[in-house]
């Protein structure tokens, strides 16, 4: 047993599956679900997926070893101020989000000296989202970047790597700021042009739009799942990672210039080398063991 | 059977596809393919998926009922002016390619009188290419989209009909102008945004393309899987669209940029009800049944 008592705070996707895992692995003797929703943590409760399931967070959190915050980036700020005189002295407070930065910027300020941050990224999600929408094996194989502040406990850390690897996650540690950079190509910007392309479909007349969901298995239907996560979460991470997104988004901008203008001046030259080298990518890609 | 002689010309992922399917559903006397490849035409051979495999594309096409096109788009016209004179009275031509609007005009003035040519589109591919790509199952349950002239010989249109429901096609008949425009925002402008991504990213320093490859499974990957499409295929698609690709994708800017002002500024509200709206759009192309 990994834990005496752990909360989890929000039950979504992410906070659903952890909880699955630290009941069915019993990593914890008292598992606590908070959620700001009554519906939530009666699904919770019906679920059977935590030993208690409240909607205060301060009761929640007291004579925990480690509170885990599964909620959207830009409320993780909120959210520790609640909690801050609930803590227990040696309490371990981590995260889940896809945006290091602000987190930290924004959770430090209200914790005591002797409460541990460990920052956590697991890098796994679906399209689905809610308490439902977890299962146990989310993470199996998947990455989780852990990014320890320079101050960080050791022990502490060594308990969220334990933790994460008890999901079945390999584990990376990373710098806060490589994080953010690296996240906001591989996965902020992808989102963001999903987000847009499945948008400019919507704005299209009637029975053209009907044509593009009949045939979307041209290559439209990918972008689709991803356009479909959840809205609040990713609207935090765009807020809060604003910085590397902008500055990815402004190279995007300029190859997509540039591919647009060989389109026009019809440079098939041009077109094919590209397409070439991108294809290499995706050799490296599999390489990697990435593709699925 | 179908055909007493049919001639594909172009044996790569769908060609070959295309051969695979004649010959186990036995849809023809006679299968030749024809590539201008002698690779090509050896591994054809060895793969045993044509009756006889050449480069001379007029002694190919003599005598076929049907002569199918499963080149590049922008190599149809030069194609259809090479055969001319070699096909047989009567015999009916058609196409496999993602754009319609420049094939009907490239091979139509091309073909003689009594030559029917019926282009179609079945809208499946996977990111490989080449003669051993291509399998029997490509097609089924997929859409092939025929787009017959106004003066289209309607047992000919039917010919070619028949020769898809065997493939396990869903067929669609639509006209030329639409199909292009549809296909451009459906298949071209999503796989000219995975070129460009996947492109920006090769431009990163190594150690972060390193990074970006290593954790791709965040949203990257969808995008290196479509952008590992054949290069030369898809530098026609781009060059033969042109108009409709071109108009897409400014509307496609444009709504980007919308959303790149509504980051800069930190307007969540947007970002929300746009992400809001694009999820509604998944759940019509589910059930639309074209989730896979």
């Amino acid at each position: 047993m990994l834990f005496n008592k752990v909360t989890i705070i929000g039950l979504g996707l992410i906070g659903s599956s952890i909880a699955r895992i630290i009941k069915q692995k019993n990593l914890a003797k008292t598992l606590v679900a908070v959620d700001a929703s009554k519906a939530v943590c009666d699904k919770v409760m019906e679920l059977g997926i935590a030993d208690e399931a409240t909607r205060e967070i301060r009761n929640g959190v007291a004579d925990a070893d480690l509170v885990i915050l599964a909620v959207p980036v830009g409320a993780c700020g909120a959210v520790a101020e609640q909690i801050r005189y609930a803590l227990k002295d040696g309490a371990i407070v981590t995260d889940t989000g896809s945006v290091k930065g602000t987190v930290v910027e924004q959770v430090m300020p209200h914790l005591k000296d002797n409460v541990h941050f460990v920052p956590a990224h697991p890098i796994a999600g679906t399209e689905h989202s809610g308490p439902e929408a977890g299962f146990t094996e989310l993470f199996i194989d998947r990455w989780c970047i852990i990014t320890p502040l320079p101050d960080s406990d050791i022990q502490a850390v060594e308990k969220v790597t334990a933790l994460w690897e008890a999901c079945g996650s390999r584990i990376e540690i990373m710098d806060v700021k490589r994080h953010d950079l690296v996240l906001a190509i591989t996965s902020h910007l992808p989102h963001l042009i999903a987000y847009t392309i499945v948008g400019t479909a919507t704005d299209l007349e009637e029975d053209t739009k009907d044509d593009v969901i009949k045939f979307s298995a041209s290559g439209f239907r990918d972008f689709t799942r991803i356009a479909a996560s959840d809205p609040v979460m990713w609207r935090d991470v765009f807020l809060n990672n604003k910085e590397a997104v902008l500055e990815i988004l402004q190279r995007f901008n300029e190859d997509l210039t540039g591919l647009q203008k060989a389109i026009r001046k019809g440079n098939g030259q041009q077109l094919e080398d590209h397409f070439t080298k991108t294809r290499k990518i995706r050799r490296e890609v599999i390489e990697a063991g990435q593709a699925a």
